[in-house]
């Protein structure tokens, strides 16, 4: 494993992510389990990307075909970018378009435009705990590093939504404070040079910590945003493809509709493939405005991975699974002793446990946890401003026999934690 | 045919690039041919993405076998990304670090964030016909479309090299009058408030053109730039993997030392993935300024696809197979009534032919041609300012057989041509 590492950090350079303080080395997947070099299995309780299950036989096969038969660039016709957009914007309120990218990244990167090309400005505000993608353009929304020459004074970031602090000091309060954020953000925006280009938001707030809200909540921010003239962005590719039980799209049952929506992680299951979705006006406005061609975005083999992913969720109807499965995880873990207070929320398939003792972040036994439960054969993860909240995201179809292994697991870790 | 079209145009939007007047739709590829819906059968004389032939069945194999065995991201440990990334930094002189993304756009805007990083400047410059991608940063270095907001001050488009104008008057002094246009647009970077961070080039022109130019053509810009502290960015997008005939990268039989190469397109015989490879100082810049991770960047299915293309050029000899071919195939043009002014040229398996009448640039003659041969069974395209240079770049394996096809072919429409 050492040599691995090393290895790894001779290739690849320094400070590249890795999970754990020995990282393992995965090397077979199937469904929700994942087994590492020395045999070992684990329990998937991470990955949203193998969204219908690890190395699913149907998408695998779908991929295996069309290699075998065709993979090229859409400045030819082809029937399979078609029928997938078609089928795509058919799950979204009204008439819909579609730009086919390779990562969720190049459709945020698009949507920025979007946004700049209907508004002619160009300034954007984000959450001050979000992650949206890693170009140059999209990574100014993020506070992970500091940019080179400082934060551009086209950027506003506002304070995020939290379960435990709420803005504007209560639960109730919280969706006009955090509507008041974003008309302050708008204001000083458009006194400076940049104006006010659109917000871009994941609806359910995942990195920020999933945080419990009122299916209300975004309302008063859409109205200032509509007011402003400005473009609701929805980056759904955390919570999109049914991962929250309700429907397609988590921004559906949230009373909002955005101007423009982008999907990425779970559309292929593993395989690069990302769309930026627009209204046609605003679809038309950047057509107009840039000639974007994607050489990799929407070929054949991109689009009959992405067809199977649908053809999977409604086939198992992973959806309502979702929501079935929500209740019972939920249940579980709120019968558990974390030796903390655990604040247990979940949307679908995708669940969160802030830890805190005393009321504040407890994220000494968050990455303890994390450890704890890797050596067992559960893989999890952390998120939020403090590292104290458990992200629990596992494959869709993890059921009842996977949660039986995995409250067992969590009992026997929770048992021996030593903080 | 139309139905597809309007289908098509419904779904995905207006000015969605397609090639030709009614554009193909294409149904299966293998090797160097693809058939459209009627069973029509073209000589695919365009296409470098299926770098090693279309549908190659060795290719296919590898991503099929491991798309059923694992496909995750890279924050577990994996050998599949060290293995190749060992073997892909073996292919430079002196030690190289890579990145492992989806797409050439992807990797040239993580080279611009590199240059920032080790130069602390924000300042960029590539020539006048350039294209190097379609992320908000990337796009910003061509002028196909004015972006939002006017052209950035930080950037300077250079004009670019030709083969009929040069610049400076004659060939022998093109080399000296690019440099000389780079140190001109250093200066201004360096008095506004930008600086200069590095300049980003196709050493072979590409989109330029393909130029004819010297071997040594390079060396004074390479000189210049040096001086100045800022980087010598490669994009080898398009020349790679062996295109040009002579090794792997064009850039090291021009006698220049990128500090950063840029891979994509042929990487993956249409896979998506690409990569950002640099100097281990120039990496550890770069990571420590940015928190980068892409999420379907190095997944074990997309190096299993690299890893075999790799494969098939070394047991198939492709790039000595790609000198062998350009001989005939430069000689085969050279042979033919274009009913114009002919500037024939190529490196490799990448040739031009520069159409001009009376030394003035023939669009009409090269949008006939592309049509014509379309319509007899061949697939080629336009390039440069004018658009009056057919690019003819078949994959790798393209042979004596398919050149006689071509010979007879380009023959026939020529004879019929009515411009």
């Amino acid at each position: 494993m050492n040599e691995l590492v090393e290895r790894r950090a001779r290739a690849l350079g320094p400070n590249v992510p890795t999970f754990y303080r020995d990282p393992v080395e995965i090397v077979r997947g199937e469904g929700c389990w994942l087994w590492d070099a020395s045999g070992n299995r684990y329990l998937d309780c991470y990955n949203n990307v193998p969204h219908v299950g690890h190395c699913h036989p149907y998408v695998v096969e779908a991929i295996a075909n069309q290699a075998a038969t065709l993979n090229t660039h859409t400045r030819y016709l082809h029937r399979g970018i078609v029928d997938y957009v078609d089928r795509l914007t058919a799950t979204f309120d009204g008439p819909h378009q579609a730009i086919m990218v390779c990562s969720g990244s190049e459709a945020n990167d698009i949507a920025l435009r979007m946004a700049q090309a209907v508004t002619g400005k160009r300034g954007f505000i984000a959450t001050d705990a979000t992650y949206h993608g890693n170009t140059t353009a999209v990574s100014q929304l993020s506070r992970r590093r500091p940019p080179i020459g400082g934060y551009p004074d086209h950027v506003r970031l506002v304070p995020a939504p939290t379960t435990l602090t709420p803005l504007g000091g209560s639960m109730a309060a919280q969706g006009e404070a955090f509507a008041e954020g974003v008309r302050q953000a708008i204001q000083e925006l458009e006194e400076n040079e940049s104006g006010f280009a659109g917000i871009m938001l994941c609806p359910i707030f995942a990195n920020e910590g999933l945080p419990d809200l009122p299916d209300d909540f975004l309302m008063p921010m859409a109205r200032v945003v509509t007011e402003a003239g400005g473009l609701l962005i929805a980056d759904e590719v955390q919570p999109g493809f049914g991962r929250t039980g309700r429907g397609m799209w988590s921004h559906s049952w949230l009373g909002i509709t955005p101007d423009v929506i982008t999907l990425g992680k779970p559309m292929g299951n593993g395989h690069p493939v990302a769309a930026c979705v627009a209204r046609p006006g605003v679809m038309t406005a950047f057509r107009e405005a840039f000639g974007y061609f994607n050489t990799f975005g929407g070929n054949p083999v991109s689009m009959a991975a992405a067809s199977a992913v649908m053809d999977v969720i409604e086939d198992e109807d992973l959806i309502n699974h979702a929501s079935r499965m929500s209740a019972k995880v939920l249940d579980m873990l709120g019968g558990l002793d974390f030796r903390a207070e655990a604040h247990i929320r979940g949307r679908g398939q995708f669940y969160a446990v802030e830890l805190t003792r005393d009321g504040l972040p407890a994220p000494e036994l968050g990455a303890w946890l994390i450890e704890g439960l890797k050596d067992r054969g559960v893989l999890m993860g952390v998120i939020g401003p403090h590292r104290n909240i458990l992200k629990f995201r596992p494959p869709m179809p993890f059921c009842e026999d996977h949660l039986d292994h995995l409250a067992t697991i969590l009992e026997q870790a929770l048992k021996t934690c030593p903080t």
